[in-house]
């Protein structure tokens, strides 16, 4: 396991990085990637990353950045627990990662080298703490995407994986400048007039199982068609069934192409650990946020999760 | 003007404390009490708290807090920008307050002494600062209280009020051991099913004028008597119409008894400063987020507002 020190001469010894990220990205694993990235380049050095595609709330990380042309040497992931999770990447980038920079402690990435902390509420933090080591300048665009991470992976501050390293990291980041309030209008309060409608409707069909100490929505291809809901705008949805008083277990499940649902688990307590659960379907994550996939009908893998979720608690 | 130095040295000097609170008491004015309180009567002093009300969701503020049977001698306002704010306990108290400590720039208190810090996110930074002047040890129910109050007046750091000292200030909260993720679920991440079918309701009835750049909603009281919602949870809607996309103005009505509405209005952009706003009605607050009572029918009371939005916009 390298330090953050050994992680940032890795990177300064190396050249022509490609930059990782998991499937579905969110805003840690682009905003590591975006303030990876454009520290590199400020070392004079060759980046870019590599995404299955970039939300459209998070396009102002791209704002600026330049395609680059050259040859990759060197394939860094970041805030990828497994390689099986950088989705249509997989099959080309398996065996192949020289660092891995993770903050999932149920990291199972082979790469050559690794750096997981499980510690940091957001790989972001980790990122931080590395552009730091190599003494590059943070910029206002940089800061933005280590603020993006760290908010998005913390529900703005609100999980509990929210340390006091996390909030003083946050601060020194706003001070730098970053476009803080700016990110926490589009993350956390935008919502389209189609979402508004889809939210109607998901709180409409709230499955509650275990005597109501599990509640499961979902949202179906047929639903986003007729509401005109984007996959992006689907981000977001997996904080809503545990909210709800007396519900420990929140299950979120989106059809996807192909017949399959993927599924985000979200626990309050200490009632099923996450991860554990959805490892069960081949997934993981954190103890309080771990996702999996279930192939099947809507109502297939509703009962399937209901029987795993009754059995669990 | 008084310095936080002066205000601790105030309350040094001066003992049998009241400590006045605003109507539709928020988790800022009780944090602010509550931590006050708790420090004061470490100082050996006497203090009880004013309020119109103890709303549910924040009973966990007065566990352990003993009634205090003195006479009143000095009174102290917190996060009261008006006196007409108290409530039913205006008449009580006007022209009597010693000391208001206040974090609104629109303060308007005819007070003794005036302690009032517009730049601080929450009334509860001043208290701290306060508290730590008096010497006082920041026990966990006084770290509850001030997370309390900032975590409230900032939605958990979105806002565009939050600033790198309000981080710094949360992280030593947490540091010194406050029960951060518990406030933060309670106030945050809970919905009883009575407020999720009334949010479904509300979703159903938004009016929009000033071509969609303003979205009302609002709720009666035949709305919480058919669906079993309680005036605690009416808390926190005030957030929702300005989410929508395209909306810079977002209004909540709220029906109270005696043929009256609470407004409080939400505003994005510089597009409208919601103080100015909501001044008009007799009302105040902050730039972006004020509050007024208007009287007459919802429908009389909604065309007033789309009339004075229209105008204004």
């Amino acid at each position: 396991m390298l330090t953050v020190k050994e992680a940032a001469e890795f990177l300064r010894l190396h050249n022509n990085f490609e930059l990782l990220t998991h499937d579905y990205p969110d805003g840690d694993t682009l905003g590591s990637a975006y303030a990876l990235c454009l520290a590199l380049r400020s070392l004079g050095k060759n980046a870019r990353i590599i995404t299955t595609g970039l939300p459209k709330n998070f396009g102002f990380l791209n704002e600026g950045v330049e395609e680059q042309s050259f040859e990759a040497e060197t394939i860094v992931s970041v805030d990828v627990a497994d390689e099986k999770l950088l989705g249509c990447n997989a099959d080309k980038y398996r065996g192949r990662i020289d660092l891995c920079i993770d903050h999932h402690a149920t990291n199972r990435v082979e790469a050559k080298n690794l750096l997981v902390d499980g510690s940091a509420a957001a790989n972001c933090e980790i990122i931080y703490h590395i552009i730091q080591e190599l003494g590059v300048e943070i910029t206002r665009p940089i800061a933005n995407a280590i603020y993006t991470g760290i908010s998005t992976d913390t529900g703005c501050f609100k999980y509990s994986n929210t340390t006091p390293q996390t909030l003083r990291l946050a601060a020194d980041i706003i001070e730098i400048g970053c476009d803080s309030a700016y990110i926490n209008k589009l993350m956390f309060d935008t919502k389209s007039k189609a979402k508004l409608r889809l939210e109607k409707e998901i709180y409409e069909n709230i499955t509650y199982c275990a005597d109501g100490r599990c509640a499961i929505i979902y949202t179906t291809l047929d639903m986003q068609a007729k509401l005109g809901v984007s996959s992006d705008e689907l981000e977001g949805l997996a904080s809503i069934p545990r909210q709800i008083e007396g519900v420990s277990v929140g299950i979120t499940m989106r059809e996807k192409e192909g017949g399959i649902f993927k599924v985000s688990v979200r626990t309050n307590s200490e009632v099923i650990n996450a991860a554990d659960f959805c490892a069960k379907f081949g997934g993981g994550g954190h103890r309080e946020a771990s996702g999996c996939t279930i192939k099947g009908s809507l109502e297939e893998a509703r009962q399937t999760l209901i029987a795993a979720v009754e059995e669990a608690i």
